[in-house]
């Protein structure tokens, strides 16, 4: 199973968004050429989980609509945006192995063209003419920079505690999955019972998957990643495995050394190891499967079909991917 | 005549935007206090022109909504959301004479405090319910965004024109202006005469409260303007003054050397002397006239009343201002 087929009930949908996404970008070609190269630079690739999540979860209830299509594209266009702002905070150089907006045009530009994306989201969302989805829209955007705002807060702190991460992950990911869900949900015309459900679904998705991402950025190769073994723990934030060895060894583990500013280089690759060999992976594994287990069975209260059935293959597939 | 007098009809009105700003900072006293002392920080001074105008515009078709409270409170979060993005791009150190947020939190927090309020402000006009006006605040997000990437792309160039610059202004600053004052009249109930009438005024105002403010950055003083005369030329930054000037010496003058790399101070002492001394202040001041009179113009079609008076006056008080 790979992420093709498991969208392939969607991909024409999918297709539409690229056709947006296109459309976006050409709009500028004549009269603003920089601005049209940094957004054919930045609308491709990716993993389109959240415009696929709103399709999936819109088919789940009903057929397809405009206003779903508007919706999706809004959706990924709120996500890119974000990236776009982490990677000129981080002054991270690449992104899926390919260069950031930030490293080819610089953090100020990179600042304005994720405001610009945020806009154009929002714009998209608007354009569904429902009130409802432009509303969570605009709270799903707030709790994203919060749990931004939150993880900026507790860098290099050794003040940390699985509250705070839940908390931390919730705002930065598991909102826009949610929300994800739940806007096609809406949009499709599902009652309130449905439209929970899928909300649900798509939060507790969104936590196991942010798990699996941090559990991946200390197995991963840096093939796999495209970027260091260890990225987050470097730039200071504490994730659930580096979390999980410091409640180990409160007094003594190499996070809280390399926290405290002590031989980076040497704590880091301590930390690794082992997070490793005293069995955190699989503990962190153990957390991320609780949460896509929650996320499948609210699935339950939807009808038996080859949606419900893509939607639980997703959540399967994401806990067990590689990159 | 001061601004205090010209918002005197809505000081009620404007006392409960600040009621909101509080609001929205107390949130987070107790669970996240260092948000909440950058919300108190930034949620504090400046004209608040732009909800003064949403509350003004609203006056003359009818009397007052909790609605249009809230619009004219996403109008002001909007621009002070691109205030903190201008400062972190530009570096800067203080703005009104008060730190920034970059100088005292660091730049990445203070991305992501703009992107928090984008989300507040796109909240507070969802929360219009009202369709047209959250469309158009998405849309007007966007024409900013895309005026301060012309900017930035503009910066340091001496390929400048009449047309960049008004379209340069246009987009980060009259846009905004003329939300303010349109939003207000959809809010009101207005009919569509009285609402284009009022945006064309918002935008006009907009351009003339624009070239004004460049204005003022070449004969203002540093203590009226709280920051270095010339301001915007050093940071490479064409404004209506050195671009006259450049239009009247194509071949010879101190802006394109300047913008050239050649003697920096030199240059900038050279073209705010010759500037002034060429009359290029008043030429400037010309089109914002021609500007302000054409938003006053605009009110022609609205009852003569005082609340008309009022928007006239505070076109002819905005050209004259010192700060």
């Amino acid at each position: 199973m790979d992420l093709k087929t498991l969208y392939a009930p969607v991909a024409r949908d999918l297709a539409d968004v690229e056709t947006n996404f296109n459309e976006l970008a050409d709009y500028w070609k004549a009269e603003f050429p920089e601005l049209h190269d940094m957004l054919r630079h930045i609308l491709v690739g990716g993993k389109i989980l959240r415009p696929a999540l709103t399709f999936m979860a819109g088919r789940c209830i009903d057929g397809q609509s405009k206003k779903i299509l508007n919706m999706a594209t809004a959706n990924e266009l709120m996500h890119i945006a974000t990236l776009v702002h982490d990677d000129a905070i981080d002054r991270a150089d690449t992104r899926r192995g390919r260069l950031t907006v930030n490293k080819l045009w610089g953090t100020e530009k990179a600042i304005l063209l994720g405001d610009f994306l945020f806009a154009r989201a929002s714009e998209f969302a608007a354009s569904t003419d429902n009130l409802r989805v432009t509303k969570l829209f605009s709270q799903t955007l707030g709790i994203i920079a919060v749990g931004e705002l939150r993880q900026a807060r507790d860098i290099y702190s050794s003040d940390q505690g699985m509250e705070k991460y839940l908390q931390r992950i919730a705002g930065k990911t598991a909102a826009l999955l949610k929300m994800s869900a739940e806007s096609g949900a809406i949009l499709a015309g599902g009652n309130e019972a449905q439209i929970e459900a899928l909300a649900g679904y798509g939060y507790n998705l969104g936590m196991a998957f942010q798990i699996v991402d941090d559990i991946l950025d200390f197995i991963g190769t840096e093939a796999e990643l495209g970027k260091p073994v260890g990225s987050d723990l470097r730039q200071g934030t504490v994730t659930l495995p580096a979390l999980l060895l410091i409640q180990k060894h409160p007094s003594d583990n190499p996070v809280s050394d390399f926290l405290a500013g002590k031989d980076r280089e040497g704590n880091i690759a301590r930390a690794i190891k082992l997070i490793k060999s005293e069995g955190l992976i699989e503990e962190s594994y153990k957390l991320a499967e609780s949460f896509s287990g929650k996320a499948i069975s609210l699935l339950e209260g939807l009808p038996d079909n080859a949606c419900r059935r893509g939607l639980s293959a997703l959540a399967d597939y994401l806990v067990r991917r590689r990159n």
